[in-house]
């Protein structure tokens, strides 16, 4: 085992950095970095080519092979901290002793990269939980989208909560946030058909086909898409509700309709 | 306004029971009651035939419109509650004024009452995460399912984060809670197809036909179904995953699975 800086006080300043790192988006904003946690997150995220500027092992929950393992990742700093500074650091109840500070990737427009010549691609207008970006994110893994726009962000993509809840999918995922003017102009230069899910003027899902370069819009929960999206439509889609409360999570709503394009993708 | 009791005290008897039948699954169990809030929970329940022991209002909150409407639901004590009160047996944020405590209604595989002769039922086997549960059942009620089994149940259905999550949908649907080895029974009885998502021996779900009497089986993430399920299957279907992680939310697993046997049963 290499000799390796030990930190045990609460008052160490990487402890003070990295709680505020988890705490809060502006501090995330202003220095580039978020904190991720997990064995599995941290493989994810380094096999996905982001840079850990600090990792931080503790060795009365780490495994051993963990441990080397981790150990050999380039260019970071690799400190071993005690029990109780990993405790007020884990955000988990399950702590698998590892806690990384990695450095954000640009998810601006221009550094999208579609290769697919035809995309099948989801947009996300404003979504506010993390709990539903998560499960679209692991969505967007599942189905292999060629890329995710989240447009009108409310959430900071590296909030723990989404991390969490994606289970790794918003590393390996092609996530662009953006605004939606800048989302739509991108779209239409390229002739990516814009199908917005919608209650009004809407063709029922399943009689769409998806078949060529297609964009699945979905606004939230509560107020549904904005008009810019609306006006911007190729075609409102709708699934069509028969129940008696009619309120389906935005999560699930957007996989039928990805699922729906999958399926026409692969008997077409 | 007619001349209502008034609790001001924390100390108050009924609010106490209220505070204990929110956090306790036994003392629901015990007493048969347990704790819906809100405006539209109250009134999809209500609608959907549950009796209200209690109803619960603080003036501070609820507009007065509701007050009139709650205040004639017949056969229940009608209780103020001060501000201080409510905060405290209050779920929520955005309090809207109304706690109810009601009579919980049976589940029972002897309760079951399915109409339609060709149904499409989905059952979850142990579920645990409140969230989840509470987004099948928002799905199953979009989708008009004829019942949902909640197999050899972990999470007691009325759990305050359940009724939450579920948007009232726990009120609205066809809910059975059983152990697995009867829903199969009661499947096998009424010959009902047996469809367990699972990862071996299973077709492409969109290659197999649902429009026969159905039942789609979802374990959990973690663990899948149990082979008493999967001995007991007419055909194994899975949602080919094509990403890097491939873990999808079993609400949203389930959802696309229940969509795909409605579009056959739309176009057949």
């Amino acid at each position: 085992m290499k000799d390796i800086k030990h930190i045990s006080s609460l008052q160490n300043p990487l402890v003070k950095q990295t709680i505020l790192l988890k705490e809060k988006s502006r501090e995330r904003k202003k220095t580039g970095l978020f904190v991720l946690e997990g064995k599995k997150e941290l493989e994810i995220a380094t096999r996905a080519g982001y840079s850990m500027d600090t990792i931080l092992v503790c060795k009365d929950f780490i495994d051993e092979e963990a441990f080397h393992r981790f150990s050999i990742i380039p260019n970071n700093s690799f400190v071993s901290v005690s029990s109780v500074v990993y405790k007020k650091l884990a955000h988990r109840d399950t702590t698998e002793g590892v806690i990384a500070i990695a450095q954000a990737k640009n998810h601006d427009l221009s550094a999208i990269n579609i290769e697919n010549k035809n995309p099948l691609i989801l947009v996300a207008e404003a979504p506010e939980k993390p709990g539903n970006i998560g499960a679209l994110l692991r969505t967007a893994d599942a189905a292999n989208l060629d890329a995710v726009f989240i447009a009108n962000p409310k959430t900071d993509l590296y909030n723990p909560n989404i991390i969490r809840s994606s289970v790794g999918c918003v590393f390996s995922g092609n996530i662009i946030l953006s605004d939606t003017s800048s989302i739509i102009a991108f779209l239409k230069e390229r002739d990516i058909n814009i199908f917005c899910a919608a209650l009004t003027a809407s063709k029922r899902y399943t009689t769409v086909a998806y078949t060529k370069p297609t964009a699945i819009i979905v606004g939230t929960e509560h107020s549904g898409l904005s008009e810019e999206w609306l006006s911007s439509s190729s075609q409102n889609i709708i699934i069509p509700m028969e129940g008696k409360i009619d309120s389906m999570n935005v999560s699930v709503s957007a996989a039928i309709l990805i699922f729906e394009a999958k399926r026409q993708r692969h008997i077409s």
